[in-house]
């Protein structure tokens, strides 16, 4: 997106021209992947609010309400236009692979890609439903992140095709944070994270930001409520800007084992903490790594 | 199931009285709920020596083919029959809780839910996809495990209400084991595992067997693709007589605040190891806590 300044008088105004810049340095394409039933839901004002905050901003906002699009979540051989290689023992992963590079995926699949190609940020709002995404949004995931488009074998990770992008998880939670602790009945959330924020959006390259939680909502008093929203509202003025959390470097992996390099290993022998969530190292978890930047 | 033991001649042979001990013990319900499109895949193979072990065994074997049921994985408020309690803000969870206390799921749930009922295990087989369950099985998991029927606020975790019944994954990979280690790019397998098996599974009070991995059968020879089946083959024929995995009784946190009471903190202080995956209490975590029993 290009920003014409159409004025014939030289900026003199400093704080104008920061402004400028700053629009223009925000002036994104944002998509958001949204999932609840109700436009009158605590996550349908949280999509609100990003949606006019962005836009506010000069941001192009795309939303894709999965539940008013109706989107089909199972992946199936429909998936494809055309005869599949293989009906007999059919592969979504590989026969997807194929029909992407031969523009054979079906229309509700490929809108969805060109969507997000076009985009810089995506934001996936949603109620968690059993520690996880709701189906329809596994759906998205499943069907949308294409082997060739998102990912290959090779360009995963670091490395992932959607690397110059940015993604991040915004949701409800049915419990209280504490309840979502290293000593609560839900265990830590930054346990629960890491499969959606490393085995998906890292996996595909993205730049994850940190996640947007909303702490049991529907406990919450109006006032809470609105204060929760008006912390959204808050961050989204500076969302764009923001560090993203830290993943592994694909190249601190041997090429052939996929196991951390000797010299890697070496280096955080003496450290505290592993390295991330999942890959610990056998030492305690480096706290809040799935939840704050630099951590 | 009963069994009726008709012969008037006493039981001589030892062994033979075992067997029939051992086939009254074994006669029990099995639930596999089962999500790959192929009759020809690994999974399908995989279903079928579990539907013929156990049903040698004496157990009744049902079986939930997903994608063959086109299994509707969308959570929506067509999930009710008859009016919704409010349908301008329409909240799923409470609104399912209501209909399944008054009788008015959907045929496709309540299907599923006698099924449920009826079972002693539920086997869940299916490949995975995105470090998760497919699509079509997290709409299973969203739209059968109704609260007031699954689990409620009270009643969940050790009190949940299927806690009665044993349940377990099984699943292929499309990654090798070593690379979902602790040092490898996938990150350790455990974490991955505890949203699915703690927030899904032991939430409902289910008794977890450890899960059954066949890692990445499709980069394998025919001759070792055969080798796993075999060993899943064995596995089935003393499968219910496993123990399950190792979680944390509810009695174990307050039921306030839902944090592990001082007294159990107290007792895991001096540990080298966290108690669970998730319930880390900021140690390291305890190895192979999601694959085995008793660690």
């Amino acid at each position: 997106m290009f920003l014409f300044i159409c004025s014939s008088a030289p900026f003199t105004n400093k704080a104008l021209w920061q402004s400028v810049l700053s629009s223009f340095k925000m002036a994104k394409k944002v998509l958001i992947v949204f999932a609840h039933q109700s436009s009158a839901s605590f996550n349908a004002a949280a999509k609100s609010a990003a949606v006019e905050v962005l836009t506010a901003q000069g941001c192009t906002v795309e939303v894709s309400d999965l539940y008013a699009m109706n989107f089909k979540a199972a992946a199936t051989a429909e998936d494809i236009k055309g005869d599949v290689k293989d009906a007999e023992h059919f592969r979504y992963q590989e026969e997807t692979r194929l029909a992407w590079a031969e523009g054979r995926l079906v229309e509700d699949i490929t809108a969805e890609q060109t969507k997000l190609t076009e985009a810089d940020l995506v934001i996936f709002q949603f109620p968690m439903y059993w520690f996880s995404v709701p189906a329809i949004m596994k759906g998205w995931i499943d069907r949308v992140l294409t082997c060739g488009f998102a990912f290959t074998g090779e360009k995963r990770y670091s490395q992932g095709l959607l690397k110059e992008k940015k993604a991040m998880l915004s949701f409800t939670t049915g419990s209280l944070e504490s309840m979502f602790s290293s000593t609560g009945i839900n265990g830590d959330m930054n346990v629960t994270l890491w499969p959606i924020q490393n085995g998906i959006l890292h996996y595909c390259g993205f730049q994850v930001l940190p996640p947007q939680i909303f702490w049991a909502p529907s406990c919450a008093s109006p006032e809470a409520r609105q204060t929760m929203l008006e912390g959204w509202r808050s961050r989204l003025a500076g969302l764009l800007e923001e560090k993203p959390l830290s993943f592994i470097s694909l190249d601190c992996f041997d090429p052939k084992a996929f196991q951390l390099t000797p010299d890697v290993q070496e280096k955080h022998a003496s450290q505290e903490f592993g390295l991330t969530v999942g890959i610990h190292l056998g030492k305690p978890l480096p706290p809040q790594n799935q939840m704050k930047a630099g951590c």
